[in-house]
């Protein structure tokens, strides 16, 4: 198989990329080892900011998140017994975000690369990018039980955390800069409409905890609970019991409960790997760097990432240049590094971390009365939140 | 000895307080534990907010600080071999800060103290503040080789950190929060105009490094050391050369080198005591908290301190009502803890704590980034800088 840009994965990245690809005339295979079922459910973020959701409507990807997809202005923050509603469009010139779960994202862009883009090979295991280095990059992958080679001109590795596409550049050449935090979110979905209508981020003396939704009949909710627990140690009951403390809902909304459908701790890391290039091998989302999910950075980074990849290469092709294409990873890392700043300061905000002192709480409380008493701070904020402008 | 405000501490709080309670025709008496040559020589701050500035002139004190003061409307923040200038006026609509040194305040506020002012006792050593708890706290203090008391109405601990004032203070009600630093400020003063004219904070792999000054002929530079570091192994000649690298001063203004005239270390503290009043006892600047001095904030708390408290008890006169007196611990905290977290977030922002990972690192240069880059993020910061409002 030969092709001009191979695309490992099949996650929003990669997908996207393919979209973005198809629409510049660019050719493109996308390669995914999971199947398609597992791809359109696997429970990952579910809110794009404001660029994303207009890349998505430029890429024709947007009809049905612009019909289903829940348009949020704003979120709640909840501490020391008080509230504070943040107000993005008012803080930012009008920007917001969309609520609308990576799931759905990927569905409507599978369908889309389906029925009008280029090859997506479901259950094909990237097996090892090759020839990184040189101007023609092979992926060698397994498909229905044997092994084959897909020769491009360019590689992008949208494959993820745990993806094989890093491990094709020299580990002399890399830098990998890390923190992993002692907690991680419990987290579940239920079938209740969601108490609130917006998010709602709430630090308390117990930890953290997070409402959010997939849909107006689907709530998102999330406890901060200590590294390694078993998300079958708490009953539904407990779970319920322990959102209601921390959110201490006397006077506004009531936390409605409703069956939980589904139950999981996520660790929580941040990681990035530099540089995001080596020759024609580019990495893209969760293949270069990871956030804390607080903060809502991961799918939008993902994206960031393939714009400027799809943008980089359609001025090489169209000027012949590859000045774009040669600062792709400094372009992304700038915006990626700004992202991992927020996500730490939106976690270390929020979170009680263990063994955590009496100062490091007033800090946070102090905080987060800044945010509720400053405009600058609180358009700090809002401007992160709903996204940094794409490199 | 009988007065209605016992002040013990005649730094630039307990001499501040004096002369507003003065203003507003309360009598008060203030106990210096040191003789007077030494107030008015100890090197501390330098920096005065606009809020403080404007209270000195207000209470007649302003006026060789208005002429020999050099007020200024930014700072430079060095990084990455990057510079940035925060531009306070345009920031915080109008805006900005005083250099004049703390020495030159206190010898201010002494001249008029002995010239206008009630008892001002140097040499006079607060021994313990008893009776707090009632309408009759007495100072017990050395003075002239005897022991004396001071009966009083109300008692303000000035003190400072090592003072007795705090001490009266039943320690079951108290609450202390703290943080210490693994490093501290190597410190001069050099006989030589500033090299720039206005403060300038260096980010620098190898440590923190400040230019500051005291007046258009005196610098006042700093560099961080590790805790403990005695100030005499650094020779002057090893401390210009490592001022010079880390400052990294290539293309725009050049450090002067000048005799330096004084050397020492300071150590960092993050440091608050809760409740600052106990009964007729309240507790003003260093005495109830203290800052790392990145940020210079710790003589502008003080300022804040006793606005609050001369505010409260004139309106306790002139109405009758104790309700300011009442609230005034929780009135002065909410302003301290925005400068407890100003300093810490300044001092994590720009110093190179040892073991520091390079995720630390990369944090600190996305914030610098983010302030350079962000109007909101400068704002933030300008409107910390140029002070918080008194409470």
């Amino acid at each position: 198989m030969r092709t001009t840009v191979g695309i490992i994965g099949a996650g929003p990245a990669g997908l996207l990329l393919a979209r973005l690809l198809r629409n510049a005339g660019i050719d493109s295979v996308v390669l995914e080892g999971r199947d398609r079922a597992y791809v359109e459910r696997r429970q990952r973020a579910g809110i794009l900011e404001q660029g994303t959701a207009d890349v998505l409507r430029a890429a024709g990807a947007g009809a049905r998140m612009d019909r289903e997809g829940l348009r949020h202005d704003g979120i709640e923050l909840r501490f020391d017994r008080r509230r504070h509603r943040v107000d993005f469009p008012a803080l930012t010139g009008g920007r917001s975000v969309m609520v609308y779960a990576q799931t759905e994202v990927c569905k409507d862009l599978i369908a889309l690369q389906l029925d009008e883009g280029g090859p997506l090979l479901f259950e094909a295991e990237a097996l090892a990018v090759e020839d990184a280095g040189t101007d023609a990059p092979r992926v060698r992958f397994r498909h229905e039980g044997r092994e084959d080679v897909l020769e491009c001109e360019y590689v992008v590795g949208c494959d993820g955390f745990w993806g094989v596409a890093r491990k094709a550049i020299p580990a002399e050449l890399v830098q990998v800069f890390e923190r992993t935090y002692p907690f991680g979110w419990l987290g579940i979905l239920a079938d209740v409409p969601p108490s609130h209508d917006e998010l709602v981020y709430a630090r308390h003396d117990r930890g953290f905890a997070l409402l959010s939704m997939r849909s107006p009949s689907v709530s998102r909710l999330y406890l901060q609970v200590p590294d390694g627990t078993d998300a079958e140690a708490w009953s539904d009951e407990a779970i319920w019991d322990e959102l209601e403390r921390r959110f201490e809902t006397a006077d506004d909304w009531r936390l409605e409960r409703g069956p939980i459908t589904q139950k999981s701790v996520t660790p929580m890391r941040s990681y990035v790997h530099e540089p995001m290039r080596h020759g024609r091998l580019f990495l893209a989302g969760d293949a270069a760097h990871i956030v804390p999910p607080t903060g809502a950075k991961g799918l939008n980074l993902a994206v960031g990432d393939v714009v400027t990849f799809a943008r980089a290469l359609a001025h090489r092709q169209e000027t012949g240049s590859p000045e774009l294409l040669d600062a792709y990873s400094e372009t992304c890392l700038r915006r990626i590094w700004q992202a991992e700043r927020f996500s730490y300061d939106m976690t270390t905000l929020l979170h009680r971390a263990p063994g955590a002192t009496g100062f490091e709480d007033r800090l946070q409380l102090a905080r987060l009365d800044r945010i509720a008493s400053s405009r600058a701070a609180e358009t700090d904020l809002a401007e992160a939140y709903t996204g940094f402008p794409f490199g």
